[in-house]
């Protein structure tokens, strides 16, 4: 990889065998042959670029396979690049890897990365490996491409906006207990359980409101604390209806059985929806484009901070508003 | 810092208040408040990129100051962009921390980051961090400026050029061994634990020597290894006299004391010179407008590999070509 000398050598070599056929096609990347990816953006566009990192222990189990290890990894990325209104360009890799991670291992981690490269219009453009004492470690830096005056910014949510949210939500805060065991088996176990290894990031979604919506986030954090940010930025604040909430079919039955759990919906992590500020008509068609789907769950108003308000218009307490890693 | 909160939540808010700082001034960063930085190149550049990783125990013993540790995770990757021709613009931070890391160390890391800003000019555009159950772990991606038409490649070497390596080698792996206690005390040990702590990158060399020099890398594997890599993808050999290679005092009185040593110098790691093929002309008075030293150690040659000779021509065995890390 590119820089994989400088730092990783130990582990260049094995990795390149892997990784280096992810790079074909992608100018930028140099055959991986070079000191660093030489990106050059499309006329008159802005890169957004942005890194997250997943490490074993913490953002995943650590009995998954590595292939959707790799996936998830790409996704959480995107999902940020989705957020901007950017489309992907490349990607960079950074791998810490414990003497006990074989071949076989990195093969299937490689094949992760490919099977969500061409889905998402992109490419492995360089990166660097490392030998590691302690858990699996794999940092991505995500490029897109995004007209610099159109790119969706937390900032510009206005009073009067409505509110909308795509998908649904709390899924992934009930799939991280059902990896951790820590949910009765059950219908729908299995859909909550794949949509926290595997998040679906809004990507088509992001670049039809680009340009259209107020401001936009990706849910990561939980729908009020992220909500929370957008007013920050935007110098607002929002008022949600919690019974507009979108669930899907299995966190909706686990609703049903067990109430109390809903306000965690709100304020669990991991979802990776688009959280979207605007005019109702500009983003229901931008949806509509993109064939996602988004509901409207408030507006913003006045004042600072998330006010959320069941259907008798009573407000919600919670016990934490944002999701902390532990 | 822009996308911490998809992952890192629980050290965002935190971390932030450190960062923030660092980001001022720096339009691409958007105050590190969105879900990615919007980097808009300068006209007709490309923008080079790069990630390198410093895993505690791997790349850094520990037992160092929290800020120099901050200033070799930058150094590294300005050495690479060095080695590209690029001009520094900005860079990411991803950092993961177990529990036991404080405030304090937070802030001393930060002031790093801070001393080598000013001087490269660049700023933190954005980041991301985590806990993580094991070492600390920082992953650099740097981003530069280049005309892609004069970036420098590892793959333009051609027969009769001549080859040149920037300041001294050697003294980052005989640092290494005075970080790990393997070097007996003596004169210039401070200095050479000094180098392979904060090594100097050669941004400006590369620089004046973009579109000049024929390919140029970072030494970082090791001076045998790194021109070998030069060699493979230019589709040539190189040719070089040991007695030529430019050592410090320190490295130089270590060897007069243990000639044994020496070999260990052009195979050893951390470097962070540059390697350099083209014109004697070209590559010389890029040094001088770079007020760098450099210094003629060979040529390129029809073949494969690298040769290196003693003063009698007598071809040198090395016991490895390139220093690989634990």
């Amino acid at each position: 990889m590119s820089s994989g000398e400088a730092i990783g050598s130990g582990e260049f070599h094995r990795i390149a065998t892997f990784f280096r056929p992810l790079a074909k096609g992608a100018p930028a990347a140099l055959d991986l042959a070079d000191d660093a990816a030489l990106i050059e953006p499309p006329e008159g566009m802005a890169l957004a670029t942005t890194v997250d990192t997943l490490v074993e222990g913490v953002h995943f189990v650590g009995d998954e396979s590595p292939d959707l290890i790799a996936r998830k990894a790409l996704r959480v990325n995107l999902s940020d690049l989705a957020a901007m209104g950017a489309a992907p360009l490349g990607y960079l890799i950074s791998l810490s890897i414990p003497a006990r991670i074989d071949d076989a291992w990195i093969s299937a981690f490689a094949a992760g990365l490919a099977e969500d490269q061409a889905p998402f219009g992109w490419s492995l453009l360089g990166g660097d490996s490392t030998s590691t004492p302690g858990p699996v470690s794999i940092a991505v830096t995500a490029f897109g491409a995004v007209p610099s005056d159109r790119a969706l910014r937390r900032s510009g949510a206005r009073v009067g906006d409505a509110v909308y949210v795509s998908g649904t939500i709390g899924d992934g805060t009930l799939g991280l207990r059902a990896a951790q065991g820590r949910l009765p088996p059950g219908e729908g176990v299995s859909a909550l359980l794949a949509r926290y290894r595997l998040p679906t990031p809004r990507v088509a979604l992001g670049l039809a409101l680009a340009g259209r919506a107020s401001a936009a986030m990706d849910v990561s954090d939980g729908l009020i604390a992220d909500l929370g940010h957008i007013c920050a930025a935007s110098g607002v604040a929002a008022r949600i209806d919690t019974t507009t909430v979108p669930l899907s079919d299995s966190a909706a039955w686990i609703v049903a059985e067990d109430p109390a759990i809903f306000p965690d919906l709100l304020t669990g992590g991991d979802d990776y929806e688009l959280l979207i500020t605007g005019a109702p008509s500009a983003i229901e068609n931008a949806a509509a484009e993109a064939a996602t789907p988004v509901t409207r769950i408030g507006e913003i108003v006045a004042g600072e901070g998330v006010t959320a308000v069941d259907g008798d218009g009573a407000p919600i307490a919670f016990a934490r508003p944002g999701f902390r890693h532990a």
